[in-house]
């Protein structure tokens, strides 16, 4: 089946974004920014993966667009996201006499697209920025809500901004390349989706597993632009994360950033470990007599189909409890998380004692 | 004459503030605090100079209204603006355990201002930020607007943001203990708030020049109180300088940066460039037949009877010239100045031709 061509629009205040999904788009993306901003210049930053396949193409389009392009290649990985680096960047930006008609242009996955934000929000005072992700996680999730950042040793996305792009381009084809692991790290925060805001979502799912397995680009791009407009549905109702309606999002992420800060970030990727930390959320639930076992069961089994991992490994318990309390969302040291009432549903909950988040840690 | 309370509210879209205006109000700044925002700790961040003075008023004020106090003590000087020193400042509060309850206090001048500001920014995503601007240029002018960030080598405030204050406190008592030269420059911006938007005021100036040497408190709370609405009516019209409107503050000060890059930012304090940029400005408008000298003669004495510098220094006019075109605020590599059509009112002009620009650096 021919992959569809869908677009999803991002309503905030103060500047709408559209975010157009479909087959061969890197290479139409030229056109999709001369439409949307009046640039004259282009810093793509990309990394050592890309700079040959997607970057190129979309080099070549914003050349034949007429834009000046100045080039990054990043090495990949989450150390890349340093403030370190990020300096480097900032220098780059000005010998590439990039002013305010300069456009940022991420093309990666998360880690390129959260600095190559974080340069564009504080560049001059912040630039536009487009963003084209390549990887499933990015265009279900870091590509969408604006926020942008680079990690401090032992805490991830500490200095940061929200940062809303021009407009995001996702290209559908750029799964078919993406090695197996980083694509299923991506499925886990597809079935984030399904499990705080959508049941309907969640058995479509479980009823497509052979195609999601197979990288049916129809059913992708079906299920990319189903997250993308829940995302946004949630952005839209708080977009710097003030009201509390956006921290449904942070589902499983609390336990999950503290296995990223205990392993160093260098043991799971991201998807990973959010599949993993759903489940210690779910379990948390269930200790408090807000679920039963089934509702946990039926996560697990989407999670296993889709080949995460859901087991916790073996690390020590008090040093990840300890890693969650020093959360940048933990106000005060209270630990609240993000629980289910039920697949579709999830709800904020507050002061939850410490013995209950470390005993969720054990499947 | 007692000095009057005063108070200027500053009303922006996404947040509004108080900037509140009088005598001994660093000592009162823990109920300032606490009436405004839900804080339990505060990062005061300062430089040597304030420590025992300014900086232990506001520390003991925050403690007995019951906040948990943490404080950095900064070197003074624009070198301390870096990247260096913003990630210094991260790490800091990430050990302080600052997190969305805390707020950023910055007790100092512009440096410390802009500094605290951009890591207030920045440090999980943007948390809340105080200022008690203690010198009259930081009071007049960096105070109110929301500019932050820091310097790269050779290109000033060039990585930053807009972070808006949650309040603004400004003792004139401070004004009091400044040196003398360090006092002046932030005279400098006062004229200029004259000479770019308020002809009565300039006359004002004009009329009170003896009781301003003298540092009158009652003159210089108006004086400030003054400058402050100024600028908050020009940056409500314009917050994020997309408009043009917000370029007018900008008045000598393309020729003031170029004079700060290529003297280092050492030779000359801040005002002091906008006094002699101010008159390059002047001149430049002269030479495109938009005002008479009259009008530069008028600026040049209120200048020079503040005792402020009026004369470009030797220096090398290719490079002064070639400093403007790397400006942030160059657009495409084009000049374009704010200039005045008479004291009271300026205008933005565009595509200025180069050797115009270079030739009004001679006096």
């Amino acid at each position: 089946m021919a992959t569809p061509e869908l677009c999803v629009r991002v309503d905030l205040a103060e500047r709408g974004y559209d975010i157009e999904i479909g087959s061969g788009r890197l290479a139409t993306s030229g056109a999709f920014v001369a439409s949307r901003c009046q640039a004259t210049h282009a810093v793509v930053i990309t990394d050592t993966n890309l700079k040959s396949t997607h970057a190129a193409a979309v080099v070549a389009s914003l050349e034949a667009a007429g834009l000046r392009v100045d080039q990054v290649v990043l090495e990949p990985g989450e150390s890349t996201k340093s403030i370190a680096q990020a300096d480097q960047l900032w220098r780059a930006m000005l010998e590439f006499g990039t002013d305010r008609k300069s456009i940022v242009a991420a093309v990666g996955g998360g880690v390129v697209g959260d600095l190559a934000g974080f340069i564009a929000a504080t560049y001059a005072r912040g630039i536009s920025f487009v963003q084209f992700p390549t990887t499933l996680l990015a265009q279900v999730d870091s590509s969408v809500g604006g926020k942008v950042g680079v990690n401090l040793p032992g805490a991830k996305n500490m200095v940061g901004a929200f940062w809303q792009p021009h407009g995001v381009v996702i290209d559908i084809d750029a799964l078919l390349t993406l090695p197996d692991r980083e694509y299923r790290s991506g499925l886990a925060e597809v079935v984030k989706y399904g499990v705080i805001l959508d049941e309907p979502f969640f058995e479509f799912l479980l009823g497509h597993v052979d195609a999601i397995n197979a990288r049916q680009t129809d059913v992708l791009a079906n299920i990319v632009a189903r997250c993308c407009q829940l995302k946004a549905d949630v952005v839209q109702a708080d977009e710097r994360e003030e009201t509390g309606i956006r921290a449904v999002l942070n589902y499983g992420h609390t336990f999950c950033h503290a296995l990223e800060t205990v392993t160093g970030y260098g043991t799971f990727l991201h998807g990973e470990a959010v599949a993993i930390g759903m489940l210690c959320a779910s379990r948390l639930a269930e200790s408090l007599g807000r679920i039963d076992a089934t509702t946990t069961q039926r996560q697990h089994d989407l999670l296993s189909a889709l080949h995460l991992p859901v087991a916790v490994p073996d690390l020590d318990r008090q040093q990840l409890l300890d890693a969650m309390q020093h959360d940048k969302k933990t106000v005060g040291g209270r630990l609240r998380f993000v629980l289910p009432t039920r697949i579709g549903h999830v709800e904020l909950v507050d002061d939850v004692a410490s013995d209950l988040a470390r005993a969720a840690f054990d499947g």
